[in-house]
């Protein structure tokens, strides 16, 4: 069995090339092929009203349940290109599906890169036939030609009992990704129901790529997708699945949060104290996406003043008056004051855990993923078009 | 008449010094009188639950709609104290008031600096009968001694038919202003009630201060308050109150933008064509927020596909083919799709409009201003207290 990612499990096999998308000529294109008995798909998309043409044909292509193949692309968003993206993600997927002897509504997309610029169908058109030919134990090459800011490629191997889920990913963020458009797509050779896949993915989706909160910003593109080829001829339970999948998703996001764009620090703010779990997500996410915090992350300053600012505002249950604050295990806001040893606090290190409890006594507890906010944040996103 | 702002209206003295509450020994605190013959007030505060002691302390004050004097400080916000920071307000106002031959409910306090350190009250005691004693015609000198980060003061004066408005601000936001919590001091010798005062200011907060948006982040101690006297014994109708009111509430919001932490762009944000101002609001503001549009505006870069992206996630009712966005004038964005000419427009300036009509036809318009995201907005925040 291979080691690589998506290529783990049997029955998949993959491809990746230059075809010139990028003008860096790095790898900018790859196929994913679930060679079957099963063609199982379940996917999770982003929730932004303006979405990009893949996610829009990815969607109808996945209604029934089933995908036998997808075509990645980076470089290149293919997002606000009106009817003609629409038509330019078609005919890729229609002239695919010739190749591959599939129907189009077989095959999805997904797309990741600059918004507004129409897909470079002249160097893409070509690079079809070279992607089908070049099929074969490649998820390593696949994972690196997904990849736009990313410094690093990202995959996960979950090895179960007789079946395996492999996946690759890109981009830092689900509901609030950076530019960096998140793209996940998980393969296993078990066999399971479109239910039990869309059941697995969407849980851990939420547990997972969800609280992850880069820059609060929501990509176009967001495509998270799980296939499954049945190839093992093992059946798991729902709970099985649900820990594999639980599993690689918690690796990826992980591997995407250490390398945000420009990140420094690595910040999980935990909130507890409050009336629901929906409240405290609300309140770590408040916190998390709150510039002066990451400021102040990014500074290894231990100013727990921004925290109760920032979480003040926040949809939450809270005494504004009974609020704690802990830098890394450390207590330094007690009943929503400092405590002497606040300052001299030590956050040189590049994990920073935040934990806020909010005072009420309920029982909501939630962990937002997040990273400082750092000289090369305004660096890479200020020179990203030009 | 003096020509300064807050002691240009009759029947208003100040002073300031420095007290060495900021380690720089720059001036750090202010006092405003109102010598009568009336002394209404009336006060717009943060919508934040964490609030500073002085918050707590004038918004009981000024119930009766009354104040005889306020009394300012910056280097040290007094919020996050708890009960010791409650009293050290109140020992400080009540102080004062024995001086001032007034009860202690008379006055009202403004702190802005660093949270969560005690005020140095063995600095500020002595220093209070120095400013009652330096009372006088000092405008100038007490708009520099409320400033933090701020680099130049902001004043202003409305001259109206025998009587004006004068005043003085700091920071850089209301409802999201940055550390730099925003405060306003309005004075005006027209004779006018409580509840004349109260609506002018209200109303001029929610179209002005509220839509000043840097960062996101809200204050712990904004505060604005209008002081009348009365001593031109004239009488303005609600409307003329109203216009003066928001002259110099605009002017303010200008400075402070022009000022905000690390800015070298001012944008403004004005959404059209959707439900209703409200949705306009959320949605101006949803992309003002955007670090991704931000830092585009900083780069100079006209990156359309980064608003569409932003607003997309907004709270607003939007057709999503069909998207307008121009950038200083010039259309970058028809039907959610990049004009021609969209990369070439010029953003190298100092100003940048942003227009976005959503395409539902709506009704609903609004305008917010912000900045860029800037290396300097990243340096002064991840070294602040420190």
């Amino acid at each position: 069995m291979s080691t690589t990612g998506i290529t783990a499990p049997a029955g998949f096999r993959s491809s990746a090339l230059a075809a010139g998308i990028k003008p860096s000529g790095k790898p900018d294109m790859a196929l994913v092929i679930n060679d079957g008995p099963q063609y199982v798909a379940a996917g999770v998309f982003t929730q932004n009203k303006v979405c990009a043409s893949p996610v829009k044909l990815t969607r109808r292509h996945i209604a029934d349940g089933q995908l036998s193949a997808v075509l990645y692309n980076s470089g290149n968003a293919n997002a606000c290109n009106g009817q003609q993206g629409d038509a330019d993600a078609l005919e890729l997927v229609t002239s695919l599906a010739a190749q591959l002897d599939l129907s189009p509504e077989d095959i999805g997309a997904c797309s990741t890169g600059l918004i507004g610029d129409l897909l470079p169908l002249e160097c893409m058109r070509p690079a079809l036939s070279e992607l089908v030919e070049g099929l074969g134990d490649h998820g390593e090459e696949s994972a690196a030609a997904i990849l736009t800011t990313d410094l690093v490629s990202k995959q996960v191997i979950v090895q179960s009992d007789g079946w395996c889920l492999g996946g690759m990913g890109k981009g830092v963020g689900m509901m609030a990704p950076s530019l960096a458009t998140m793209l996940v797509c998980l393969t296993t050779d078990a066999v399971i129901t479109a239910e039990m896949a869309q059941k697995a993915l969407s849980a851990a989706s939420q547990s997972t790529f969800n609280t992850l909160d880069i820059d609060g910003a929501t990509s176009t593109n967001d495509t998270v997708l799980l296939l499954s080829s049945g190839a093992s001829g093992v059946e798991p339970t729902q709970d099985e699945l649900d820990a594999a999948v639980l599993e690689a998703c918690s690796s990826l996001m992980k591997q995407m949060q250490s390398d945000a764009e420009g990140v420094t620090k690595r910040v999980s703010i935990t909130v507890r104290g409050t009336g629901s779990h929906e409240q405290a997500l609300a309140a770590a996410r408040t916190i998390g996406r709150d510039n002066l915090v990451k400021c102040a992350m990014f500074g290894s300053d231990p100013n727990w003043g921004r925290v109760l600012a920032a979480v003040g505002m926040a949809p939450a249950e809270m005494d504004p008056e009974h609020i704690s604050v802990d830098f890394n295990g450390q207590a330094v806001c007690r009943d929503s004051m400092g405590t002497p040893e606040a300052r001299q606090v030590d956050l040189s290190g590049a994990d920073i855990a935040v934990e806020v409890d909010l005072g009420t006594g309920g029982p909501g507890e939630a962990t937002v993923y997040t990273t400082d906010l750092s000289h090369s944040y305004v660096e890479i996103n200020s020179a990203y078009s030009s």
